[in-house]
């Protein structure tokens, strides 16, 4: 179930990319679970990538592609992660470019595979090649419905955004996709997102820009604290917008930053949002910290805690798991009598103790809602950080117990 | 559900100490709530205590108390933590004491109150004056067992362990009792544990044993990784037995230390077998690590990783959650090539993939047992450690979404 999501939006098409959606029969038949992103020449891509050490196949190819050639496509596959499986999967993921090039007539280098699904099954390259022809003749301008949901696993919606700014009186698009559901605590941005636009960015500049974007959005959500090891956050540019180039002194950079950071931000929450057996939103605030580290500490231990998330999935004002939870963040030297805890905007912990006025009444009409925002204020400093979660449900066991079956 | 936890073993009492237990309604009516321990003069009492930094009224005030005093009696309730009470706290924890105190004529100071139970409420210490009597009155060689039940919270068993050794020809007696179920990944010691000896042991060699058995023991345990405000591991030493004193130098000292270890084991381990919710007990071993703090970062990345708990409740050898555990764990420059897990004596990865002869039929095989050992090694070092765990269930979800209702 997933929480205030919508339906997709109407996504702008944009120019210099086309989409191409196939139904391999990947892990089950009858489904989309192969996209074919195609860049024109001149279009420009950078990503970030997991930060578990023991990172599929495809992503190792993808840096490797990335720093070897100018990208032209972008290969997914849903169903199969190709992880875990040694040395298989770099041949495998290799094969996988090797058939789109043949039949592209490009490089194998220009290809950019992407994968997700169940880790350490081989990768069932035939199907993927058998699929091939269909997504190729599918391309069209705008397949991003599709594509969204060719790139699904447990997720029960699709996610998308798409907008368009002017700068210099020139119309620039902005069009993105992701998925998510579980094993999500990117360590730099979700398994999978894919954001295109046609601005035309200076590729240092357009580095920066996801990795900075992708910190200040993908890798503050969390569902359940496991890092994938397929991990990728893609930004591509194609450069074919009649609006100025962007450069990092450009007098454009800060409207086009503010327009990508907000298709980022809600392509990472339509993940938690759509967490496994998500019932609830969670924005976890924490104020005045002494610094970023400490302020991710405490906000990723209450995050992670199943007595924290066990109660927000009840509705239960159960705060001592919040206190109990920064207690044990490791943060060094708190004093428990200058923590502030409010729920929503009811004060919870003052002076080490329940704040005075709060009652059990009003702790259960926050913890009722299904959007809800836990602040702590640590009192040591001048650092804020927001971490976004969902709750733990019974859904999230089933869903992860019955997962392979 | 306790895996694989029998009854209570018959108690040896200690000489030296007494228990009493009343049902004095602190929670609910008409169960034991309240034990008290009485010590005989010159006995000795040593603990470590929760390192969760905003640790509970009682356990600040049982270690002023402990500096301050010789210890005559230990006074133990379940049913309200009282943690995260602010000042009041205090002096709840400060009242029950001197209760104890007026009705028995020893000092407060000698007095070392314990809270199990809900954090953030206060704590009803009229009920607990009002008990007190009947507790007093019950006092008897051998309460043993009702103490085991009058401390539980969530836990669907009594712990307990008892034991005699020779020493020199004469008697020594270890008993003890510990509680746990939820909010357990003690740093330190579980929530709870009571051990007392009849043996006479010096004082620093009391608080290194306790300090040490506590460590290989409780602190090697979790079940939600959520460390309690509350917990401690006391061992108590009554001096009564007739063999000889034990020193840092005494040549019976290693027969000590192992008796107790044994007993710290298997109420260290009673703990996870009676996990919240628990279906599996789960020993985790990593193996050629490069230091303690990597072997520990694996182990209990994997302990808490929600993905791998559940896929050990549904006895799903999804062992690709057990290898992206391993790759988020944070060890620096971790090959791997060099990764070998196996599930009890299953080889299951091997050079980065799946181990040659390794079919799913054989892993579930493993999966389908209640005691499951999966051990990894990293080939970086000589370091071994071990901690134990349990699955995660709907149950943990029910047992903690209802907790307070």
């Amino acid at each position: 179930m997933a929480v205030g999501l919508g339906p997709l939006p109407d996504f702008y098409p944009v120019a210099g990319l086309q989409i191409g959606v196939a139904k391999a029969g990947i892990k089950k038949p009858g489904r989309r679970d192969l996209v074919v992103l195609a860049l024109a020449e001149g279009a420009q891509v950078a990503g970030v990538f997991t930060r578990n050490q023991f990172c599929a196949a495809p992503v190792l190819v993808t840096r490797r592609h990335l720093a070897a050639a100018a990208p032209r496509y972008l290969l997914i596959n849903t169903g199969n992660a190709n992880a875990g499986n040694g040395a298989r999967g770099m041949t495998d993921a290799q094969a996988c470019c090797e058939a789109l090039a043949e039949l592209t007539g490009e490089s194998a280098q220009s290809v950019l595979p992407f994968s997700t699904g169940v880790i350490g099954e081989p990768l069932p390259v035939d199907r993927i090649r058998a699929g091939l022809p269909e997504a190729l003749a599918n391309l069209s301008d705008n397949g991003w419905t599709e594509a969204a949901q060719g790139i699904m696993t447990t997720d029960t919606l699709p996610k998308g955004e798409s907008r368009q700014i002017e700068l210099d009186g020139k119309t620039v698009t902005i069009s993105g996709i992701s998925k998510g559901a579980g094993m999500i605590r990117p360590n730099m941005a979700t398994m999978l997102g894919f954001i295109a636009t046609d601005a035309n960015i200076d590729g240092s500049v357009l580095q920066s820009l996801v990795s900075e974007l992708g910190e200040a959005s993908f890798n503050r959500i969390t569902i359940d604290g496991d890092t994938s090891t397929n991990d990728c956050c893609m930004l591509i540019a194609t450069g074919q917008s009649q609006a100025p180039a962007i450069t990092a002194d450009s007098p454009h950079l800060p409207a086009l930053r503010e327009a990508l950071r907000d298709v980022f931000m809600t392509l990472a929450h339509a993940i938690v949002r759509d967490g496994e057996g998500a019932t609830k939103f969670i924005t976890i605030r924490v104020e005045q910290a002494g610094s970023q580290q400490e302020a991710l500490d405490v906000a990723y231990t209450i995050a992670h805690s199943p007595l924290v998330k066990t109660a927000l999935f009840a509705s239960d004002p159960n705060w001592g798991r919040i206190l109990a939870a920064v207690g044990r963040a490791g943060v060094p030297d708190l004093a428990l009598e200058a923590i502030e805890i409010d729920l929503g905007e009811v004060p919870l912990v003052r002076q080490g103790g329940r704040a005075d006025g709060y009652t059990e009444a009003l702790g259960k009409q926050v913890m009722a809602e299904t959007e809800i925002t836990i602040r702590i204020s640590l009192g040591r400093g001048p650092v804020t950080e927001t971490v976004w979660t969902c709750d733990l449900s019974h859904d999230y066991v089933t869903i992860n117990a019955e997962y392979r079956t």
